[in-house]
């Protein structure tokens, strides 16, 4: 009897479809937290796999998906949107029977209604990690990108309890506070604070003449950091989520309308009043 | 002989008028970098000038703006926009002849045009030191927050050019790299990199639900953090650089309708490229 013994990790194999930086930060907080017992990374490129084991986020690697989820009990998409349904519906024909299967991905209704009858051995739980920042590559993956940040995860009706359950365990096992919601109230809401936000920032940055770059200080950096995200990524969650995020940027258009208008008609009260609100909303979250 | 005496500073006794982010740091500044034998705060509060002593922004303070500024060879303004004419005016009345006097304020057209013929003692040369932040008060200040920082200097046609020479050297000395422009060219730019960020920052937190908040994460952070600036201060601005902005907010609506379009209409190549546009122009200034 070896009374030093660690406890079970509480996954054997879990298997990472794109190692950058939202999967090396969970391949990272997996082995660090002690949470599986073998980490394996897929991907298309060796170069990067090779990277993503120097860095410590996975144990082992394959390009061949069909090899690295074979003895996977959890597998977990890490790539963009637009490719998450077809992996997800790939692995379910390969892994091994009972698995369970989630995401990363920043829209959740069109991906979760594509699999809510999902064939094969894999059950499918929709998630959406809100870590993460402007810098992709699993050189700036880190084990705590997680920790204190929203996990959403999105079953439908039809979504086994269990699977949602275990789903929710990985992700708090990651750090992050758990919220769920359907899939149609998750994109309706990242509209808002999450893909408008973005789509600012770039309209901002893409309006600015590059011979003023140079007056760019702190406010403009700031507000326009996020633009400097993967432009092809972020298309195709503008494209996913086209109806919220058509809504969101008329609603944030008739807020920029009215302090337009205050401006213009010189309505002093009314341009601090909204400067005011704005203060007001962002200090009610931190830095 | 002495031989190891200090070359003597450049400035004798220097004012500064309003000892918050801005005139607090440059006081730092000024003490640290050995620019200055005697540091003076001036303000209406005592509480706030006596922190700004404890954390060695200024050597003395005064709540009388004539004696605090009666033997000062350079007095700074470093107050909200709407006060620094009817302030500068006061210091020229009072201060040593010769004496130079400039600002800190974020618009420079009305001050510049309004102080271009100064009565009394001092001469005025405007400037705009890009630096700052959300955070206000004596307890953010730094020594180096000037430090590779773009200030501008804005002298008229009938400023004087020795005056204009001793404010860049003041500046330079404070670590910054200085642009000269005109009044209204710095007015011009600004609503576009500086005043415009701002307020679309604003108009985003305003835009926000708050039951949405909690999904609030790097993006919305980032995008909406200079919101929390001081609200009044920014009315000032806004209201003092109205032309300028009311354009820059039109200029930034139509690359905000191209991105709308695209998505609206599907237009994935379109997307992608406002997308990229905005990276490129991002990435070409530093984090």
């Amino acid at each position: 009897l070896d009374v030093n013994k660690s406890p079970a990790p509480p996954w054997d194999t879990v298997a990472i479809l794109g190692v950058g930086l939202i999967g090396g930060s969970i391949g990272l907080a997996l082995r660090s937290r002690g949470q599986a017992r073998h980490v394996i990374g897929i991907g298309r490129r060796e170069s990067r796999l090779r990277v993503a084991q120097q860095v410590g986020a996975v144990d082992d690697f394959y390009t061949d998906l069909a090899q690295g989820v074979a003895r996977a009990e959890l597998s977990i998409v890490c790539t963009p949107v637009s490719h998450i349904v077809a992996q997800v519906r790939q692995i379910s024909r390969v892994c091994p029977a009972g698995a369970l299967i989630t995401d990363a991905g920043s829209t959740k209704a069109g991906i979760c209604r594509d699999l809510d009858r999902l064939e094969g051995n894999g059950t499918f739980v929709g998630s959406h990690p809100m870590a993460g920042s402007e810098k992709s590559g699993v050189e700036f993956a880190r084990d705590n990108l997680f920790q204190d940040r929203v996990t959403v995860v999105t079953p439908t009706d039809s979504t086994d309890s269990g699977a949602v359950q275990r789903t929710e365990a990985f992700w708090a096992a990651m750090g992050s506070r758990i919220v769920r919601t359907t899939p149609e109230d998750h994109d309706r809401m990242v509209a808002e604070v999450s893909h408008l936000p973005h789509l600012v920032a770039s309209a901002l940055a893409a309006a600015t003449r590059p011979e003023n770059l140079i007056f760019a200080a702190k406010g403009w950096r700031d507000t326009t950091r996020v633009a400097a995200g993967d432009a092809e990524l972020w298309r195709q969650i503008f494209s996913e989520n086209r109806g919220h995020v058509l809504q969101s940027i008329d609603d944030f258009g008739k807020v920029l309308a009215a302090f337009r208008d205050a401006i213009a008609e010189d309505d002093r009260d009314e341009l601090l009043r909204l400067l005011q609100s704005g203060k007001q909303c962002r200090e009610s979250v931190g830095s």
